[in-house]
């Protein structure tokens, strides 16, 4: 009896100790592996939908980890897509409800002109959460706004899934 | 009279040094000591309040002071509650007030862009004041808008109190 | 001769078709697939030499076409990588070699105050050519210069094979 | 028996998760109260040189966390103090090492001029580290180059001390 309690006991210590240590599919925090499986899924729909993005996926503190651009895309996409995570890890919502608050005569207008230009004010990026915790977020770029919006909240919704499958 | 002499230079080198050395409830100059513990009783109000706020003082020519990002703050409002500071000192007003100036069709409309980003127009900005003297800019980010400017506005009604205290 | 035109604008019209659409072994373009194929072999190669890179790709016009930060990967490596596929795609040069023009005293000093803080001056930036034609350029940043530089080196060796392959 | 170990691991499993939650002193993140500490050390000693530093800390994303400006400091330092704390939590490394790998003719000469102007290449930037993981950096400057090394280092060196007390 004390031997098994001592195992369970051992086993719970281990898992917590990597737990932390390498990103597995109960990891929370951001990694490129993760970064790289979401991005896959978002161009997958993005090419079924006939726009050419670019796909941005930044860590919690709004440092990117990972960019791609679809053939084609935009060159000014490259910066919004970035721009778009940076805005909605650094302002935890995403840039819809952000664009929809700083309309002129609305409590935030005027955050567009607060961040040295990186603040985005259109759809398109959304924060990504593991258990409720934000973990980074996402940035598409490259349809017209309301395709980057569904692109983006595309990605949000399947991201704990995608995480799970790692 | 020799001995008056020496008392009157003494007395000037006194003031002298008291001067530029530390904040007395009589100072009319923004100084660290007095950020600081501004910066605390701001701090106290917004846990209070629930919000993670970072709290910004500069002194009357808009330069920083002091700066404190409350744990798990917004990353974006390290540069909005710094570029608040600079927009009360250097236009004499709160934030709140310009934001009602500055939109669309009123008169300090485009001001915004004026100034390399870093005029904000949305409350969270205000002067601070001792005897009736502009000596600095408290600038808070973090909440809503109204939080912001609430927040503001309680450090701005306590900041001759907090003067007199130190 | 009917036939003959229709045989000739069909085989027009699929050059075109192909040309545009899929990167092909014979293709001359850099291409998301591509950079993402040339990216997964440097970073194996990085992992293998316990470099944790930042690997950017840039089309021939320097405009960035994908850009992974492996896990824990130095913050400032993001800027750097990119800067280096901008200043070898751009001076169609590796900044290795850029890096002995532009020391003091030689004939390429001060280029790196010429274009907004984008030139980078030391090793990890290569050009990347198909068929003798630059298609992009290749940034890596993360380990040591003489790390960046063998990584980078690396990855022009084998662009034309990792090419061939898609 | 059975209950001492089952306490005991409850106990383990307690403290495990309020690690997580609460910046103890054996914490693993920088935290506003740390950061604090530290720069009330930090500007302690400067006092005893004679310097008027502005001192900065940021966290390990290199994000500022907490910035105090002595007063009469130069008004350059604020930036300076700031980027310092970027250029060490973002290359891992101190300014003043980074200073000898940057100058001309060694491997980074040039890394002075690949991030936006944010690379500070004398000394006063240290990483801080607890139990071996670099959580932040340290940024001090408003002396002379040996001053702020000599005051960096030292905040470096009580860091660990300074979060125990916590």
């Amino acid at each position: 009896m004390e031997q098994e309690i001592m195992n369970a006991v051992k086993a719970v210590l281990e898992h917590l100790q990597t737990d932390g240590a390498r990103p597995a599919g109960g990891s929370d925090r951001m990694t490129l592996a993760l970064a790289e499986a979401l991005i896959a899924r978002v161009k997958e729909k993005a090419a079924q939908m006939g726009v050419r993005a670019v796909v941005a996926v930044s860590d919690a503190a709004a440092r990117p980890v990972a960019v791609h651009c679809m053939d084609d895309a935009y060159i000014a996409s490259f910066d919004i897509a970035l721009n778009k995570t940076y805005t909605s890890a650094s302002l935890k919502m995403s840039t819809e409800k952000l664009g929809e608050l700083s309309q002129p005569g609305q409590p935030l207008y005027g955050i567009q002109f607060t961040n040295g230009g990186r603040i985005v004010i259109f759809g398109g990026g959304e924060v990504l959460e593991l258990k409720g915790k934000i973990v980074g977020a996402l940035g598409v770029s490259g349809g017209t706004a309301q395709e980057d919006t569904a692109l983006a909240a595309y990605g949000k919704t399947i991201f704990e899934e995608v995480a799970a499958c790692l």
